[in-house]
């Protein structure tokens, strides 16, 4: 609606959606045919394929083989509009938001899809040395330390310096941490073996660090020891039941063991965006507790979905925090806008998991599927690679992103590497 | 040679090549098979396709399209080593450069490649609010700022605010600003059509201003023409012999005219790279005098190539600073580098003019082709694009540049509309 019919008083429903994520961009297409005005803000233009991340990071893929500008992807849907800020604050009694500091917008229903960053297990000073994974500018800064790391080992003749620059850490054993590790050790001993001359890039160690006693601790155990095997036989020292208890420029400390690094990755610990703690009761990790129907108790016409939520199904497990949980959470949300506008009864958030997959390496990976279907190596590789490619269909890449996986597994070269201008680290 | 050999005294000549664009890259592979240890230097890791850098500012192509590691490049080429460094000082007499500050390397021959910077007309507090495009880097700002524009204009309500988003300044008519004021018009006018609601994306200005009588200037008089009217029909304002007075955030000043606007971008006026007065002396805008072999007076083991140089052909013309100039340079540095160590006499430096284009749109563009062959067109545009997919051999990208321009062709869509994390510009 333009503000010329807003003025002569035509006025619809409005949402506004926080956050271009998946869970923000499935409550948006939800209501595509809802007779509302959709209002999408997001601190980025850009709508990003999350799960691969770690290939921009480790410099597989492109940034834009993985997202798309929001606008672009949102352009046929008429009653929508992207706004591209940072929303500051929520004020759920005026239903009003302020982005940008000092613009506010009003709206009807309200939905929260702000994701999470990470935690530091109460050590945010670590974040400067050990960067998360969250965000396509995220993956740019991964990228550009793991290039680094060998610009620096190949242009110093100190040895125990060339040591510590081939010396990378991924702290966090989940789905990111070991995706990292397995890539990151494939490119630095095949993709980059005959780019130096001084040093041998086939000895950079890198290191999964995990806390608990296994890693993919979201998957069923004997997936967690294939993971491990595949992990360990491609190289990556992998250390469970370790906790990492300093970050510094120099090194790191694990448990009683100091390793000296200059290349630290952060995969674990999730903290919910602050923004929730502004419309409802939140868990220890700043997650908002909502109602089966994804609102907010004292709000009924603000939800919450996405990583940002807790929620429970009717079977008493917790909804995952993952894409799946997202995309269907933010579909929920919008077919309860739309009941509620039709004044019919919501329904319940019922999450149905079509599996999980993690891939390590070429012919590497594990899978989880519903009917307790699982199973590790060539075959869940292949249908990660499948499903990905399919999932990648909304977005306009899918066959660059074909090419260029076709042509890295043929050839082993990765044509990304890019290193953006240089940056001045200690 | 390794650090090993080098003490042990097996020692070859060694050559120091300063920059890994065009003239740097094509002396590095003219030095492929000669007896001697060569290292390039460069402060990016990556080696471009200059000719196509507007494409990136214009967010039709990623930088991966266009750029490979030079590591990569020349992995290959075993007398090779690749430094990510920044040289910050030559010092001709003891033969060495000193590379980020604090790091000595010695040579025996140089060959300087370092390029140009854009010239303000002495006023370089411009440049904040006119950038240049000479790198990935900045080819990345431009696309920010291009990008940004568009959103802010859509944020705001107050119309001359739009407006002034909505107006685009491209300051120089030379190929670079020529081309940049066409793929932006044809950008705004009809890849973001359908991405925005309240601004009407193809009400944007794109205003080139050369301060000289014609665009393209270095280009036969019928072809500057042909190009004015191409540009004038697809809707870029062109204004010629008129001189740019004051650059502000918030405006610009052409002649007596004040037009308000966000978005300046520079491409015009040349400054070579300041490296180069410390080898010899230079010009009115810092390129070193050489000698007809490309070297130094004064240092016959100094080359200077690319368009750090300048130099006459026989015929009297000077040597355009252009790619096919600085690849012809390198060469020709390295070749008589080769005589040198082979007791032969060095060969002047002839350049070979293969001819002359520009691309203006979709169907346009001129060709000033050797033999006096000349002509715009469908057919010139044709062969612009047959010539760069081709030039683009040595690239790996090039399958995917031919399906990126293939897709866009057919759909208008442009896939790589990426912000990175947003920057705070007043």
């Amino acid at each position: 609606m333009s503000a010329k019919d807003r003025a002569e008083g035509h006025r619809r429903p409005r949402v506004i959606i926080i956050g271009g994520g998946f869970g923000g961009i499935a409550a948006a297409q939800g209501l595509r045919h809802a007779n509302v005005d959709v209002l999408v803000i997001d601190r980025h233009n850009h709508y990003v394929f999350q799960p691969l991340l770690y290939q921009v990071a480790s410099a597989t893929l492109a940034p834009s083989d993985i997202a798309v500008p929001i606008r672009w992807y949102l352009r046929g849907q008429d009653n929508t509009e992207v706004l591209l800020g940072d929303v500051t604050t929520i004020n759920p009694v005026a239903r009003t938001v302020t982005v940008d500091g000092d613009r506010e917008e009003s709206y009807d229903f309200l939905v929260v899809a702000a994701g999470s960053r990470h935690a530091y297990f109460g050590h945010p000073e670590w974040e400067r040395d050990a960067p998360g994974l969250k965000s396509l500018d995220d993956a740019l800064e991964m990228r550009s330390r793991f290039l680094e790391a060998f610009e620096r080992a190949e242009a110093t003749e100190d040895e125990a310096e060339q040591r510590a620059w081939q010396t990378i850490v991924i702290v966090g054993g989940g789905p990111t941490g070991a995706e990292l590790a397995g890539i990151m050790v494939l490119i630095a001993r095949h993709a980059l073996r005959r780019d130096f001359r001084r040093i041998d890039t086939t000895q950079t160690r890198v290191i999964l660090v995990e806390g608990g006693p296994r890693v993919l601790p979201t998957m069923p155990e004997e997936l967690s020891a294939r993971a491990l095997d595949d992990l360990r036989a491609m190289g990556v020292d992998v250390r469970v039941q370790t906790m990492v208890t300093e970050v510094t420029p120099t090194h790191v400390r694990l448990g009683d063991e100091v390793v000296e690094t200059r290349t630290v990755f952060w995969a674990a610990g999730n903290q919910a965006s602050a923004l929730g703690r502004q419309v409802g009761p939140t868990d220890r990790v700043g997650r908002v507790l909502v109602e089966p129907d994804l609102s907010v108790a004292a709000h009924p016409e603000v939800f919450v979905v996405g990583d940002m939520a807790v929620t429970t199904q009717p079977n008493g497990r917790p909804v995952p925090g993952v894409a799946q949980g997202a995309m269907q959470g933010g579909r929920c949300a919008a077919d309860n806008i739309v009941r509620t506008l039709e004044r019919r009864a919501r329904r319940p958030f019922r999450y149905q998991n079509r599996g999980d997959m993690a891939t390590l390496g070429r012919h590497r990976a594990v899978a989880d599927l519903p009917g307790g279907l699982r199973f590790g190596g060539t075959i869940a590789w292949l249908l990660w690679l499948f499903l990905h490619i399919a999932y990648l269909a909304g977005f306009r890449n899918r066959l660059i992103v074909l090419l260029e996986w076709g042509w890295e597994y043929l050839t082993w070269q990765r044509g990304v590497r890019l290193l953006p201008g240089r940056r001045s680290r200690a």
